[in-house]
């Protein structure tokens, strides 16, 4: 009766969607997850849209009815013959046989827009960067990896705009879980080690009690962990902040929260509770060490293996 | 209620199956008909299958529980994003997008390699064209239309036989109808249009009353349409032969059966008691004009009619 367990990484273009799922990828185990970019749906090659002019983040450049039968097939644990398109040629290579590993994590643009697609999923995450900072990735990433100067990047980024608003954003509110990295202050240094993380709690999915930490910081609302209410999307949330600065031993204290309620995640707190603990490399190449990135990685992982508990 | 109707054409390399398909689409209207090629579902393109030291007539060369998989879909009306292997080339290009038709033919080597597969056609047709034929049309099309040498042909058609007979072969077996092409006798012109053909009629779907034929050509052996019993891979058939010299008259009666007991196939019979029946334009460019080609279009056809019905 076991079916893979489906994490869903939604959010714009070079919001760190790649990096988050390399980071859960790594502590689910790499041969147990199988991972896909929903990019590869595109209807149109790079060429053919500028033709068109149409971005990649609207529904019609993509093959969004495929991507969803797609996903309920690989739901059910069946193979699936996923085409592939290459960010670095711009082009379609030959399609990709995939029989779907213990865990399936799909990153993508669009992988909440149809409500058969939301419903294939285990755990929706969604991420959202300032827009400047990711605006700053972009840049970092697509001069780097894609072949493009700064000033495309960001001409790109303005033409995007409006299909961003329309297409990508709202998507947030179907999410379990948003994060947002940004830097501490305006002034904050370039290093991605020094962002703190807030992490939207959507009751959505049955979230590890972290009450225990309003009491934990008490009257200090300058703790480098906070817990407390809001509202994102107009629908209540829980909202916890994780500060860059945060202490290995204040890290371990939310760590031991979700290792208690989570058995099978007490491998991964043991191995975590270490100084390596969120070291991880990015995109281009840096080698990235963050605690607020470590519990982001470690809460979307407590719930894939609190899905897998359904079937046992 | 309606879904699509799925024709099989399954044979050997070079057996008929492109000329066939296009004939029976030609009846049913191009527009109503989507074409799948199941060699799409190679699994290695033509370098690695020479490095593997595989052919494309072996099951492990192609993904057949895709192809299984994608049938499915698209007889319960679903769009499928298809693999495009080009015969041209020997390699892969970008997927298709493809929502089905009122009507599907599927045409490849491994058709009905499956039981899942066989599951999916309403007709299944199987090709078997004397191997002399066979081997003269395979090295005809593959020197014309691929860039291989006469020898090279020959050479692979050896190569290939041990797959043929494992595994091309014994698929004869699961199929509604036998469809073989002949020549009259040895010393036969090269005119395709002078070919006899024999149709092994499986009842396994309803087959049109040919019964009367039999009363028709009573003690004249030699008639140029005949109805006997046989068996086919040991069961019981019933075996109808048109000859190439039959003349448009003994052809008229024949279709007269299958009109009258189906009047929507009455318009395409109207339109096909006249000269040009049977005529249509060969692979490698030629015209034939065939009436054994045209009855055994307007059987298949028949059939395919038929099937429609039940959702009425």
């Amino acid at each position: 009766m076991s079916r893979p367990i489906i994490l869903g990484i939604v959010g714009d273009s070079a919001a760190g969607k790649t990096t988050l799922t390399k980071g859960i990828a790594q502590v689910l185990g790499p041969e147990n997850v199988t991972l896909i970019c929903t990019d590869d749906y595109h209807r149109y090659d790079r060429q053919q849209r500028a033709e068109i002019g149409i971005t990649a983040l609207h529904p019609d450049c993509n093959y969004l009815d495929i991507m969803q039968q797609q996903l309920s097939l690989l739901r059910t644990g069946q193979p699936i013959l996923k085409p592939v398109y290459s960010h670095k040629t711009g082009t379609f290579e030959p399609p990709q046989y995939i029989k779907p590993n213990k865990f399936v994590i799909i990153e993508g643009l669009l992988g909440y827009s149809t409500r058969a697609a939301r419903d294939a999923y285990d755990v929706k995450v969604y991420l959202a960067p300032p827009e400047p900072l990711r605006a700053k990735w972009k840049v970092k990433r697509d001069t780097q990896k894609r072949g493009y100067t700064a000033e495309q990047v960001l001409a790109e980024l303005e033409k995007r705009e409006p299909d961003s608003e329309q297409f990508i954003r709202p998507q947030r509110q179907w999410s379990d879980i948003v994060v947002s990295f940004y830097p501490p202050n305006e002034d904050a240094d370039e290093s991605n080690g020094h962002l703190n993380v807030r992490l939207v709690l959507r009751p959505t999915i049955p979230h590890p009690d972290f009450t225990s930490i309003i009491n934990l910081t008490r009257g200090s609302s300058d703790s480098a962990i906070r817990l407390g209410l809001d509202r994102d999307m107009n629908k209540p949330v829980d909202v916890l902040e994780v500060d860059g600065h945060a202490t290995l031993d204040q890290v371990n204290k939310l760590e031991h929260i979700m290792c208690s309620d989570m058995p099978y995640l007490r491998n991964i707190c043991d191995r975590e509770s270490n100084p390596e603990l969120g070291k991880i490399a990015g995109t281009t190449g840096e080698t990235i060490q963050s605690y607020p990135l470590a519990l982001t990685q470690l809460i979307v992982t407590y719930h894939m293996l609190k899905a897998t508990q359904i079937f046992q």
